[in-house]
């Protein structure tokens, strides 16, 4: 199945998204026992909603929200695809690299993604990323699917000068608004092997990323494994996997994105998440 | 004005320290209006609580939280004095270096600091750490002061093996309860010049970090101005500065925290942030 959350008729729900595009919200009593997409995952709730019915809504009377509006924990894993660490010319890694985005820098399908009026620099990453369903610790690779809730498209919009004032990304990856993630989750029941997917970012309409997730060089296991040693991991924390080779700022020349640019990122099975540019005041 | 978060009577809660160290909670129909310091902050409240009576409690009744348990962004600043450029051997750097850590690793003063058994590099990084107040975007160096709350000592205890896996820190940042952050946040106008405060840490009371917050590299109003252009900060939002020279990694030999020791970080006026250390099961 597939979910958003989104707004509609003055209200910010979640729902079923059907394979005819359109939006069946959850009844009101439903969300009064599970408030958010986040809490329906950790109550282990969607199954209910297979048979869900109700009026369905098309897609111009929705406004759509990230994914999960309101994860507890936002990890971004950098550097997982030969082809993106051979263009930025490090060397290869025993571990995951690994930051942190806040909440707010998420975006939802549609948004308009903001560069920072002092920054030229602005690129994209698609990236394939996953939403934590029973959380845990110390998660064995042989036990990881078993965490993962489902699946969605992420955008890791890169400030690069930021990200590269010091060794630590953090700045280039936090500013407001820069991390579209939608426009849906499909959960894990729809994708029996996620290393079959095929992950493609276009600008204006050109694809600038094609990669086969199969390509990540810390596999999902590897990567829950990795990252529940260090931190506990709950229901609708999400993990953006990587991006693959291809980005802007290591073109020759470089390219980046501007006002009026569309950037689109899909990824087999999740749909599109297309975003326009525009400029901070 | 001293403020702390704790439990006592069996209720979450927060208070003011006197001079005499007793704790006195805030009063019930207050705590209605701000459930917590960080709201209590968010509405410029803590004015009204400069004549506040009732009855207080002896440190032995209550079980201290983290200064702020929820900050909405946890910030750190890294390599921030000299001696501690100097010590790790890495170039100077015109920006502050940033990393985030998630609220799980807050702990409180006197709480057990759990190094992770499968690393033996448990070290200590003592800090001064501030409280936003008065939240905003890209604010100026001089109006920096204006938006600080109070002031209160953090233990940036870091996990090296786990730091140094690659160029990012996350990982050996964010094991659980490894921020001690305490004993009481001292509101702005009790520190009238930060840059005489002197910061001293402790291990087993021999003295291993000692510093005065003059020596920062990046000071507080550049903090605020930088980090502030790319992510917006709001009341109780907690940033930590960084830790001075004499960290237990870079010492010839080695010297870490384990089991059965002791780790302090004082600063001036802002009491002393104890912890014993243990090891996870």
């Amino acid at each position: 199945m597939r979910f958003a959350s989104f707004e509609a008729n003055g209200r910010t729900t979640y729902g079923v998204v059907g394979t005819d595009g359109r939006y069946t919200p959850v009844p009101a009593d439903f969300q009064a026992r599970h408030p958010d997409l986040k809490a329906a995952i950790a109550a282990n709730a969607l199954g209910e909603l297979k048979s869900l019915a109700g009026a369905s809504l098309a897609p111009d009377q929705v406004r759509l929200l990230p994914v999960i509006p309101n994860p507890g924990k936002l990890i971004c894993i950098g550097l997982n695809y030969k082809t993106h660490v051979a263009e930025t010319k490090r060397a290869d890694s025993e571990y995951p690299s690994i930051f942190l985005r806040f909440n707010d820098t998420l975006a939802a399908h549609g948004d308009e993604v903001l560069r920072p009026a002092f920054s030229t620099r602005f690129d994209w990453e698609g990236e394939l990323a996953f939403v934590i369903g029973q959380g845990g610790r110390d998660i064995a690779r042989e036990n990881a699917f078993d965490h993962i809730a489902g699946y969605a498209c992420f955008n890791d919009v890169s400030v690069r000068d930021w990200q590269k004032h010091t060794h630590q990304f953090t700045p280039g990856k936090n500013f407001p608004g820069t991390g579209p993630f939608g426009p849906y989750m499909a959960t894990r029941d729809e994708v029996p092997d996620v290393t079959k997917l095929q992950l493609q970012t276009r600008l204006n309409g050109t694809v600038v990323q094609n990669a086969s997730v199969g390509d990540l060089i810390f596999d999902i296991p590897t990567i829950v494994n990795y990252v529940s040693r260090f931190t506990p991991l709950s229901p609708g924390d999400v993990i953006a996997t990587g991006t693959p080779g291809g980005v802007g700022d290591r073109r020759e020349p470089p390219l980046y994105m501007k006002e009026g640019d569309v950037v689109e990122v899909e990824i087999t099975g999740l749909g599109i998440l297309r975003n326009p540019i525009g400029v901070t005041a």
